[in-house]
This record gives structure tokens, C-alpha cells and sequence, in this order.
């Protein structure tokens, strides 16, 4: 069993949004062992989305798009989908029942565009959005499933959660698809893959092998299909145990967690805290933190000393020693590091200071050199990187993983 | 014209990634006047990529792939590719003898998987490619031009930035594309589109207008495309004149600026600095500002204080406010920004503090309760917002865009 995404709207196509709805979706069916075999972003247009529906209801058996059922003209999903199920929109009763109920509470008066959300294609059923006005709609054609959703991100999220895997694990008996992710640090993809090439060779003919090559980083994933998860679980596992003495100790993690989570749960291991300060990377790497569910257990607060007055004032960084070894120095890192370990009474903090360009540092300092720094208050850790050709944004990301890795290397090594 | 994006890669399909890279090509070509009419994403399969490349070829002028270039045996574009265009690989003498250079200069051996990154289809050009070992590649069918880049982002960005737009435009002679975007707050989408639908009723025929709602907002797009790039500007700048008026004071912006960019020019322009202190937010907040090139002008920078004792220690927050109101509050939000503000000496400073969830707040606070305060010194504003659906990272997104909002809110009553 196929599924295929389509996203429909100009906005991705002109590259005003990223697409994240279909990644979201893709990992939903992907943990059910639904694959998506292709992802098709087209425009707000009727023939379009006519011929799309054509072509992959054709091709896969659940078909979802996002997108195009908003109130205004430039959404023309709901039209779309008359021609091609040549028939005609209708009112559905109990969603327009619910609209007015919700119009009343609001004390909001209805207008004829409202109204208009409880039109549903004659035939569909219509997916309740608490969050929306406009309805999900589902339709059962030649036995394949085809569910429209928003584009809001929200809604449809909750949409796929209430109704979409709930309604498919009912239809359909899937198989289990197991995915399992190792990562690779300082080892060249072409390397790795020489060393790894008798055990892929040797893998059984239904395991699938992939790299997925990042700066500094290599990402493997072995996936396999089946009925029986207890049984593909054991059978990959074999796979990963051959596997991981031929990697060596360049390996970093057998998930797919992210440094985040890895450190997260080292520092919950050891029962320590940490802290960052953060100059160039300006709280990405506290927001990382952050975003990890529970990490308020070990995470205590971070100083973003984005001006040098506040890496004086709050951080404790002396003029002096900025002025000597300028601000981005292994001194100044170190000294941030220092400063908020000791303000936020953490075990561990780690620091970055850097020039995320466009335009150089005050000091004259070259667009992308930064330095980063760890300590306990007993060892410490500092690295200089340069990188000169990336982008500000992709410049903060990139020093703001690398800064976690530090520091879960820096616990490795000492702790 | 039209361009077709594919790319190429399970990882996309099982949602191990989100596709960046289709939304910073489009954004690219647009902007030159080339139109991107369809986004496909597909697997590392060779017969897939066969079809797809027919399929696109078949249909657009451009056609732009990204993925499956690397070393690795899961890496199948270039041999699709051969098979597509009935041709076969060869050493492409130059890049080989580029690659052996790098590999001397870096003192490591150069194997077999090395050397045939050199291996391009015979009648493509290779394009060079710094920042990684696979060059990119371009090809010419049927009048038609077809890339293949890297999936590695910065590799991607580089190779569009240098090679594809020059050539493009080399070739070429496209039409001017002139997107303008507003912001409309508080306004209901249909409302909004009642509002405007005599003013649309009577666009210019070759007009296209869009409606792209978010959490609260709904962003307008006017596009127009032609030869004469100044006339299109005052055609659409006499449409956008018209509009204003009509949407009133619920306007928020006339470009397409992120918050935090037009934060930072009203800051600029009042010559004044900002602050933030963030609990719930955990940092993006700061990294939102800190995005913005030239950022250091204004942003001072944060305080995380995520956990409870940051907020005494080092805001100053008192232990008996947040024993009296609790740390979820209108006093400890304040309080925070008070805080924050003298201790980084700023005109103005802005607080969030409630719960990003999935587990309730210590003090029994419901997932999703948050406070945002703004002061600055004389004038204060707090806010309480409630979203119990959205999930963790959602919540931190949106709690953080609104800050800035409020900020900015602040700033236009009281500045």
C-alpha cells in the first residue's frame, strides 16, 4: 500500500513558505507503516488538481492533500474535487448546525463565506476541525481513500491525529515498517561506505540501507517491512550489533534522536545542570534545549550577550580581557562560559562567541570564525571553527548543534 | 516558462527531513522571473527518477533535482540520469584532476568511491562544487536545461547562487515576476474577503491575488508579471493604494517582512534597544532577532530563565511574588521585564513566561497558559494567551511571534 501527499497552494511554489505540513504527515503514516511514495506540490488551480487527483489516485491507495479549502476565491480545492468526482457541493446539515452554534457563542454575525464552509461534495464525508471553520473532508473512491485538509498547520496537525490515522488503522491492516539510525561523526561518506561494504552487501534482500550525508556527519538508516514487529525488530538489531564494531568509536548515537535529546538525557544520567551564553548563535542553542519535552529538569537558563556590555555587566567578562584578546577569542569564551556557569549555579555550561556576518566583527574578525567553550568549573573545553560560506542563519544552526555535541563530549570525556 | 523542482531522497518520504531546500530554489528562480509550476519529491529509485525527468521535461523549460548525487550505492541519480539520456559516464578529466589536488593538499588517500565523483554523463557539464566532492551537473535536452545539485543544503546554495542563476539568466530573457505582500490582524478571512471583493472584482485581468491565512493574521499576495519592471510597480502599487483604505487600521505591514524585521527598523528608526527575557520561549525570541543581519544595533540581548531560581537570581524577581501570584502571571511577567531591562540597560524589554507543556506548569498551571509583558520603564503591557492544542515547539513558535507583536504593538501607542 502507496500513499501520496499533494500540498496545494502558489505560496510554496514561490518559495514564500516552507512545506513542513508533508514531512509532519509523512512520519504520521510512516510510524503506522504507511509509505509515501511521492509528494506533489502544485498550484491553487482547478485543472491542476484535477488531473494531480487523477494521477495519483491512479497511482496509490490513500491520497491526502493539505490545502485550498479557505472561504476565499484563490481556494479551488473544493471545486477540484467536484469535477473530478463529477458531482456537486451540498450543505451538510451538522457542520452548518455547528458553524451557527459557534457564530452565536462568539457573537459574531455569519456571513455568506461562512456558510459557505459547510458546503462538502455530495458523497464526502465531512471531517470535524474544531479549530477551523472549514470542515476536512473524506472521500472513498474505487475503494482508495482521499482526505483534503487545511494548510494551517495547527489544524491540520490535529486533523491527522482525530481523524485521518485513527479512520486508515481502521480500514487497513498495515505492516510494521521499522526504520533504525545510526550517526557517524568525522568519518568521510565515501570512507564509511567502503568499510561498511561487505556487511551492506551481505544485508538479507528486504533490509534497505541509506546515507544521509550532513556537514561533518553521517547519517545511516536500516529499515525493513513486515507483519511481525517483535520479529523485524530482532532480525534488524542483528544487523545493527554487526554493525557497530565495523563503525568504531566514530560512532555517535544508534537513534535518531538529536544532540539535544542525546545530552539531555546524559545530564539527566549524571543528575547535572547546564547553561549556556550565547553571543553569535543569540539563544539557538538555549531554544534547542528548550525544545525538548522535560528539559526544564536540567536546563537552568541561558545569558544571550549579544552586546559586549553584556558580556561585562551580566556575564562578568572583564573589559580588559576583551580588550586584550578581543571578543571573539578562546579567552572570551571561556570567560562567558565561566560567568553564567556561575550566575545560573550550574555543573555545566557551554558559550559561543562569533561573527555571523553579513558584515565582519567590530574587531575586524572574518564572517564566520567562532569560538565555542565548556567547563565544570574544574576541566574546560574550547575549539575554534570558520565558516565562511554559509549563510547567517545555517551559520547559527550549524554552531549551535556543534556547540551541544561539545558539550556532550566534554561529559563523555570527563563524567 | 516554467521550472520543475524534484527531489530526490526516502528521507523526505518517511518525514526523516522537511524540504528546505524546494522553498529556497523557488524563492531563487522567482525572484529572476522564472515560475516553478510544480514541486515533486520521490525516492532514491531509478526507474522513479527516470519517469519523473520525462514526466518534467516533458512539461517545463527548467528542471532543477537536488539529492542522489553522493558516493554511496542508496545514490542513484546519475546513473537514471544515463539511462534517461540513452548515454553513459565518463571521467570528467578536470574535476578529477581538482579532486586529486584537494585530496593531496588534505594528505588522505583518494579511493575508488572518490574517484568517481569524477564520472559525469557523457554531453553534461559539470559544475564545480567547492564546498563538497560531487560536482553538479547540468545538461542540455531538447532546448531544455536540467540541473542536478546536491542535497546537502549549503552545497544546494551555493551551486544555485553561482552557477544556476547566471546561466539561467545567461540564456535566457524572463519576465519580471513583482510579488507585493500585506499583513491584515484581527480580521476574519471571510470578513476580510467580503470586504474586498469589489476591489478584487475589479483587478486587472493579468492580477493574481492570494490569501494566506495564519494563527490571527492573514497574509495578502498581489502578483503581476511583464517586461516592463517599473510599470509593473506602479500598476501594483495603484492596486495596493486603493487597498489600504479598505482594510483600515487592522493593516499591519505592506511587505513581506518577518515581525522581527519590522521590529528592528522601528527601532532603528527611534533609535532605541530592546531586551528580552524568556521562560516558556526558552531562547527564540533572541534567536528571532538575533536572524535579522544588522540586529546588533538594537537587540542588546536575553535572559533565559528558565528555571525559577534564574528568574530570582538573576532578573531580580522576588521570591515572595512568585510564591504570592505564581511563577504563570501578570506580576512575575512584569517583573521579568523590569528585570531584564535594567540589568541589560535597554529602552525597552519584553517577557513571556507560562507553559510550553506536554506536562502541566509546577503550580498546577494548564499546557499552553502563557504571559507577555512589554515595558519600558514608565509604560507597561501584559497579555495572557491560552493555547491548549498546539504542540510543544508550535507553542514556543507562536508565543514568540506574538512577543513581537506585542512589542511592536507597544511601541506604535506609546512611542
Amino acid at each position: 500500500m502507496k500513499a501520496h501527499l499533494i500540498t496545494i497552494g502558489d505560496e510554496i511554489l514561490i518559495g514564500q513558505i516552507i512545506d513542513s505540513n508533508s514531512a509532519y504527515i509523512a512520519k504520521k503514516l510512516n510510524e503506522i507503516g504507511l509509505e509515501v511514495e511521492e509528494i506533489l506540490s502544485i498550484p491553487d488551480d482547478k485543472d491542476f488538481i484535477r488531473n494531480t487527483l487523477h494521477y495519483s489516485l491512479n497511482k496509490a491507495d490513500v491520497v491526502i492533500t493539505t490545502g485550498g479549502l479557505g472561504p476565499t476565491k484563490d481556494d479551488v480545492t473544493k471545486n477540484a474535487l467536484c469535477e473530478f468526482l463529477e458531482t456537486e457541493l451540498v450543505v451538510d446539515e451538522m457542520i452548518l448546525a455547528e458553524l451557527e452554534d459557534r457564530y452565536q457563542k462568539l457573537n459574531r454575525p455569519m456571513n455568506d463565506l461562512n456558510r459557505a464552509q459547510a458546503l462538502v461534495p455530495k458523497g464526502s464525508i465531512a471531517l470535524k476541525n474544531p479549530l477551523g471553520t472549514a470542515p476536512g473532508l473524506l472521500t472513498e473512491t474505487n475503494g482508495k481513500l482521499l482526505f483534503n485538509l487545511q494548510g494551517v498547520p495547527f489544524e491540520m496537525k490535529n486533523l491527522i491525529n482525530t481523524e485521518v490515522i485513527p479512520r486508515l488503522q481502521q480500514k487497513f491492516d498495515f505492516p510494521f515498517v521499522v526504520h533504525r539510525f545510526l550517526s557517524v561523526s568525522d568519518y568521510p561518506e565515501s570512507d564509511l561506505a567502503i568499510a561498511l561494504s561487505d556487511w551492506e552487501g551481505n544485508l538479507p534482500a528486504d533490509f534497505h540501507f541509506a546515507y544521509l550525508p550532513e556537514r561533518s556527519k553521517v547519517k545511516l538508516r536500516i529499515s525493513v517491512k513486515g507483519n511481525n514487529k517483535s520479529e523485524l525488530d530482532k532480525r534488524i538489531q542483528l544487523e545493527v550489533d554487526k554493525l557497530i564494531p565495523i563503525i568504531g568509536s566514530r560512532l555517535d548515537s544508534t537513534t535518531n534522536d538529536l544532540v539535544q535529546q542525546i545530552l539531555g538525557e546524559k545530564l539527566k544520567e549524571l543528575g547535572m545542570s547546564i547553561a549556556t551564553a550565547e553571543s553569535c548563535t543569540g539563544g539557538a542553542i538555549a531554544q534547542m534545549l528548550t525544545n525538548v519535552p522535560g528539559s526544564s529538569n536540567y536546563f537552568m537558563g541561558s545569558v544571550v550577550s549579544y552586546a559586549t556590555e553584556a558580556k561585562e555587566n551580566v556575564l562578568n567578562v572583564s573589559n580588559e580581557l576583551i580588550e586584550k584578546y578581543t571578543v571573539v577569542s578562546k579567552e572570551v569564551a571561556l570567560a562567558m562560559a565561566r560567568g553564567v556557569r556561575e550566575l545560573l549555579k550550574t555543573q555545566i555550561a557551554v558559550s559561543t562567541t562569533g561573527v555571523a556576518g553579513p558584515a565582519k566583527g567590530e574587531d575586524g574578525k572574518e564572517v564566520g570564525t567562532v569560538w565555542i567553550a565548556v567547563t565544570d568549573g574544574k576541566n574546560t573545553m574550547a575549539k575554534m571553527y570558520f565558516f565562511p560560506y554559509l549563510e547567517r542563519e545555517d551559520f547559527i544552526q550549524q554552531v549551535s548543534k556543534l556547540a551541544l555535541q561539545n558539550a556532550l563530549q566534554f561529559l563523555n570525556q570527563f563524567h
